[in-house]
């Protein structure tokens, strides 16, 4: 059993034994990347040391006393060298990455003799000093569990001492003086001093990363991700390289493409004689990378070379951290490197036309979920250097940047924008009697709900620059001021609200304009060719519905009827059909709203011609409609010319404990099912209308929150064969079809009953993930935050979809649905269709489409395009 | 093909043939039971039928013209003979009882000539009219669609013109009249006459028939319960017997036994020269069935063989109806009697013991859902006859009798009852603030909510009559009244209050007492024996643990900690917890509270002995234990000394808009971990208590409410290390489980992460039916009612499991769980724990347990016998 490899005798494919981190460093030597050498401990080792449980094995001792002294041999250093000298770093290094794990000890191979050569070598007596107390220190916390607190006690009181603030501002004096209390510490602690033997140091610290695999953290992070047990860890051992040996070494970190905007030029700093802490110190300032070409004009001709090596490897725009020893090139890391969405799409449309890469490999390199900066309007960040902030905890539920005065309530913010005023609407959460305050809002901040809260949802739709939940906030609508860590805003005050981060800023900020360009366009293109989902939208208006169309959307996914009925004129119908005190009252008012859905479904209708719309029938509790607070009620009482306390009486009893799973959706429509009728013809009206230019409109009515067939066939042939009477009477022949919305466990579980009627399946994925984890949506921030810090959930699973049961009930109403129709249409239309990693997930599954917010709708597009390549 | 079978010549395996009816009654013609003889036309001739759409075929005529000369030969009658008049019913039967299609039509074989002999041999020229204008009636609608309407204006008209009230009071002029005029229709409506020959009479039912197979109604009703549309109808023609055709002929009923006490005696009613339908419109009284015994001592004695024969046969006691034609007797109809709980025990034991039925077989014979009757007070039935209702709408939510006087609160339900009154708690709905009050309560009426509202559960766990959702009255809670459809019954008025029946009455009604009986016990013992699954109970008071004991109960499967901490010096000790500013006034409250824990646990401990109990760590939200309303807060706030406004907000703060999907459960536990540990510690040092005494202590810690594995991990892992600390410092060895409440589709999904670390599991129902339809137990009843009234629901799936989703999902959870823990032991604890049909299904299941509140202990029992013996 042969337990170590040299970096050259590995390669990419051996992340079993070499671990990730050990592959991937053999797979650059053999490439030929000039990366400091060093050898890699199996995790075969590791099991048997820990199986046996007898120490390091004489054997595995050998082989690494071998490979020590190959490295020697490669790296021309040796340890204890007083010229060159050989110090190494000890890293662990498992097939999953995998915190809780010992990490990093470096500077292995310093002892009170060889920390002299190493001042003498560098000429740097504070920073060989400084890398020696890091050893020890690092050393003692991971090889003999001495608590940290220790060390810094000692260190912490050689600065008080000495009345410095900063770790950089100690003195080789000082460190010298550091240096020996920690050998003290040792001694009192572990009654033995910090082994001076450079082999002991290297076996200690072997035996205390393969420990580290059974500590209690890794156990327990194992347990939660579903890791093996029995994989074990690697140990990587590598020479370290000092780019602070004099003014023909030093350090720096490139890009090899300009990450802000894309373009095709070295894009970095480098610090002459320094290792990548000064930097980091900020102690002196880097230059450009570009001064490389002066100084060392070979060297910038290797590093260009290289770059240009490492992007065609890895097919993508490199960030490379290097160091430069005595003019000699190493790379210490190279990874894929962060760009702006701008510079993302920049550079796919660039390795292209390069030929570097074809477009489906291209469209990978691409976040889709960055996307979004493109769209929205950003502001100028030169300015938001200078801004003052009043809290960056707010949420960043919908993406852009808007400035405006503060309002508290939905009629002063329409008030106020009617009279040429930009104003924030600032509530604690919004409800749908905000909407139209919010639409007259150039911003929107709330101090509770989350993600998915009401503002957040109809923010997003709207395409309007939202923050939510920001908690730091304490809002009081009545007095209408808002109190913030650092003082009191008033109504009438200027703020600047980031959608994009989730801050707030006092003040006015300058924008730089979001919207398409060439190169985003091609982007899409490339995507739609790729993509196997179709991408829809969600929108009722037709600003939404425009914007949605530009990104490319092929049809609606979901016309929120409830979204109409909130405009003042619709409010007070349905607020009197509510109240109506029999049938023929009741009638009138419904024709009344019929004359209005009628108008607003023959507008998109126009506006989408002969793509698919999808109109969900009535699916908010009809209680949302009436009014709340005694002075509301007041105002619709008279408004109706009805009793005040009758009004009263009336929402008190339509109240409900839990309206999320209360007298609403379809059960709606079984109680009211005139109000179903009423809507299902005007959607079929409005069809006629417009069909009558000889378009071949595409109606689709949607039966929300079903969870049993009957529910179905019943309001199903009811639609029927009311709409058949109408098309009859009219002499018109039109297809429509009439689906569910697959919302409730039970509607996944019966699926293959609910397909037997249903035309089409649509997804609603809030309502899904609300009930199969029993979270309401508007109430789980209390919880849901403290569950993501603690990591007892890894993502909001209204957010990305939850990749155990969610995910489960919906594959099982796929398959259920489609043993009965094979080729069912079946898309999804919650908050998750326009999430990236959701939206792979609901490729695989084999949806016919995904249907977001239209500000989405292009990064679903290339998420979809993404999937598909991936999956090919 | 044989299309035509006697009753002579089928059985009762040849249901797919005959139908469920034809075969039956071929059983019972084969057994030598004297029923109206007559043939079956099959479900192929139907099929046939229905295939070739040409009408009925010859041979079908040939087959159908031979069966009637048999007939005719047995039953020595002859169509349009003048003395033997042979008349005959039609009747589909379908394999499956359907409803939907044509039901029965009498009297076939009349016509105008036959309806004067008819008259003759009856002597009856009314009851002969009547049969006629039936037939044409009956014939027209079924076999030519005629609508109902067009006879029923001409009936009316006659009685109006008459000054009428009731049919019976036509005479046979009248009739004769009407005849007359439903010739008419016929003529008017088909252009052609009723016909007058019998076999086309016959034809066109048995078409009818075969038709409303295919009827929209029947397709609908096998499209919802997915019985295949392949099957067809048989036919049933079978010879009418006239009771009413002279004083040696008569009609009666009568069961075999004595259905109030199960008295083993004939025990029913006899009318002489008469049909049924006498008896139903109530001209004349029947006799006692033993009359006959003087009468007709020939035939007495026959019914006598006849009865213990049919007893013998169907196993069961039997409800026959007979009729005796010129002292021929005919069984028309024989079914299992229904019966009193009180009968249905007695019955059970006497077969037994008169070796009829081996216990197993006995056991079936009783409804265990009756039960309940028998442990709980009832009202004298005499007496309830004469009392003035107050409304019958209520829900049956608790069963159990009592009187009292009306309280609205709780508060003076406590002060009332201390005083030594008798009350009746009258809310619009309790909450857990009501908890005092109600135990202190006979009685518990709400207005609003269903049978799992809170009332109506805490009731029955109580033990408690209680009559739920009464939404005819309308209670103010403000001025104390409760006004009701008869009038307005203030605070201090007596009702009575029926929990059995949802009935409630002015004044006081006597009561006769319930509880066990020796044949109760009997039966009992016998279901201990058979059934597979463990009875455990839900209960935390002594009263309730007594009375669960007493009724058998070999566990708690559910303490709910929450009730505990509604007494009021808990509630304040709570209170004081949620509104401490910091951690050291949290804890002293946290001590408080322990102590309170100890003295409750300890209790249960000691009553229970070595019987395992089920701990749920607090479960509610706890806003709940917050005082409501500015008066409560007042008091609250003066209670606790601190400003009612801060109060207030902390209400408000804490107020969620879904609370049953809001912060509660684990997700408490995991926001307050010290109040999780405190319980389970609390829990540990009862054990501890009682075990010193040599008892080996059974604690189970339940964790409510997980949706993640990581919750699980998090909660026990703290839980264990807590409770080792705790008994290691005590010195003490003691072993306890920390399992799982399964109740969100979610925790079912991935019940094999958590069985990983879950030692048991118990099915939370009442959550996971919430969670799957996506129903608010609280809101539902706006919706539940409609859908259990037209159908949309067969059941109400809180109260018996839904067989599809909600099912499948225990299932799911059942197989993951034990993919992981082979035994693992998995019980229920809610309401459906209870329930006969679910208990089925959990046996079928496999479960370990079933938990249910102490009074349906015995209801359990029973019915997890019945399952484990019709599975056996």
């Amino acid at each position: 059993m042969k337990r170590v490899y040299a970096f050259g005798e590995g390669n990419a494919k051996m992340k079993d034994l070499l671990g990730g981190k050990g592959a991937n460093l053999a797979e650059m030597t053999s490439l030929g990347f000039p990366v400091p050498q060093g050898f890699t401990i199996t995790t075969q080792a590791c099991l048997e040391y820990l199986e046996e449980a007898r120490g390091l094995k004489d054997e595995l001792k050998d082989e690494i006393t071998q490979a020590v002294k190959k490295l020697e041999a490669i790296s021309e250093k040796e340890f204890n060298h007083s010229e060159n000298l050989l110090l190494v770093s000890v890293r662990s290094g498992a097939k999953i990455s995998m915190p809780g794990m010992m990490d990093t000890i470096l500077n292995l191979g310093l002892n009170d003799e060889n920390v002299l050569k190493l001042a003498q070598i560098t000429n740097n007596e504070r920073f060989a000093y400084d890398c020696y107390r890091r050893l020890l220190q690092m050393y003692g916390n991971v090889v003999y569990e001495i608590d940290m607190i220790k060390f810094d006690r000692i260190l912490n009181k050689v600065k008080e001492d000495n009345h410095l603030h900063y770790d950089y501002e100690l003195t080789a004096d000082h460190l010298k003086d550091i240096v020996k209390d920690y050998q003290a510490v040792y001694q009192k602690e572990l009654n033995h001093p910090f082994p001076q033997d450079v082999y002991q140091q290297i076996y200690a610290a072997v035996e205390a990363v393969f420990k580290s695999w059974n500590n209690q953290r890794a156990i327990v992070y194992r347990r939660l991700n579903n890791i093996p047990d029995d994989l074990g860890t690697a140990v990587n051992i590598q020479e370290m390289v000092f780019g602070n040996s004099g003014e023909t070494s030093g350090t720096g970190v490139l890009f090899t493409r300009n990450p802000a905007n894309g373009k095709h030029e070295l894009y970095g700093e480098y610090l002459t004689n320094a290792q990548g802490e000064d930097v980091v110190a900020g102690i002196r300032t880097p230059v450009s990378i570009n001064r490389l070409r002066d100084q060392f004009p070979e060297i910038y001709q290797e590093i260009l070379e290289l770059t240009n090596k490492l992007e065609k490897h890895y097919s993508d725009m490199q960030d490379i951290e290097f160091t430069i020893e005595d003019k000699k090139l190493y790379i210490l890391q190279t990874r894929n490197g962060k760009r702006t969405a701008q510079a993302a799409v920049k550079i796919a449309v660039d390795f292209v036309n390069e030929g570097i890469l074809s477009p489906d490999k291209a469209l990978l390199t691409i976040n889709s979920e960055s996307l979004h900066t493109l769209l929205h309007p950003a502001f100028d960040p030169n300015a938001l250097g200078q801004a003052e902030l009043v809290s960056k905890l707010g949420l960043p539920a919908s993406p852009g940047a808007a400035t405006g005065q503060i309002v508290f309530d939905a009629i002063t913010a329409k008030e106020w924008a009617d009279a040429g005023k930009s104003v924030i609407l600032v509530r604690h959460e919004t409800s749908p009697e905000d909407i139209v305050g919010m639409n007259s809002a150039n911003g929107i901040v709330t101090s509770q709900g989350g993600m998915t809260s009401h503002a957040a949802v109809v923010a997003r739709g709207m395409g309007k620059c939202c923050v939510a939940g920001c908690s730091e906030l304490d809002i009081n609508e009545d007095k209408k001021t808002l109190a913030y860590p650092g003082g009191l805003l008033n109504e009438g005050d200027i703020i600047s609200v980031d959608g994009t981060t989730g801050c707030l800023y006092i003040g006015e900020i300058p924008t730089v304009a979001g919207g398409a360009n060439e190169n985003l366009d091609q982007v899409l293109d490339w995507s739609r060719q790729f993509a196997k989902l179709a991408i829809r939208m969600n929108a009722e208006t037709a600003n939404d519905i425009e914007n949605g169309l530009r990104f490319g959307a092929v049809g609606i996914g979901l016309v929120r009827t409830e979204h109409m009925f909130f405009q003042e004129d619709r409010l007070i119908a349905i607020r009197k059909f509510l109240l109506a005190k029999n049938p023929s009252d009741r009638k009138i008012c419904l024709d009344t709203i019929r004359d209005f859905q009628i108008e607003d479904f023959s507008h998109i209708f126009e506006l989408m011609q002969e793509k698919p719309v999808v109109v969900r029938l009535l699916d908010a509790p009809l209680h949302e409609f009436l009014p709340h607070g005694q002075n509301e009620i007041k105002q619709v009482a008279s408004q109706l010319q009805i009793d005040p306390s009758e009004l009263s009486d009336r929402v008190q009893s339509m109240k409900e404990v839990n309206p999320m799973m209360g007298h609403r959706g379809c059960r709606m429509g079984m109680t009211y099912p005139e109000l179903y009728l009423m809507q299902a013809e005007a959607v079929i009206r409005s069809a006629m209308k417009v069909a009558k230019n000889g378009v071949a409109v595409k109606p689709e009515i949607m039966i929300p929150l079903v969870s049993s067939q009957a529910e179905l066939i019943h309001l199903k042939d009811k639609i029927k064969v009311h709409l058949k009477k109408v098309l009859d009477e009219a002499n018109v022949n039109m297809e429509f079809t009439v689906g569910v919305m697959v919302e409730t466990p039970r509607a996944c579980l019966i699926a293959d009953q609910l397909a037997k009627d249903a035309e089409f399946f649509s997804f609603g994925t809030n309502d899904l993930t609300q009930l199969t984890f029993g979270y309401s949506r508007d109430d789980a921030g209390k919880f849901l935050n403290q569950y993501l810090d603690q990591g007892i959930l890894k993502d909001d699973p209204f957010q990305t979809i939850d990749t155990f049961a969610v995910k489960e009930l919906v594959e099982i109403a796929v398959e259920r649905g489609r043993s009965i129709k094979e080729n069912l249409k079946i898309g999804v239309c919650g908050e998750l269709g326009g999430d990236p990693r959701s939206i792979t997930h609901f490729h695989q599954i084999g949806l016919s489409y995904v249907s977001c917010s239209p500000y989405r709708v292009p990064i679903a597009q290339l998420a979809a395009a993404q999937s598909a390549i991936i999956n090919a």
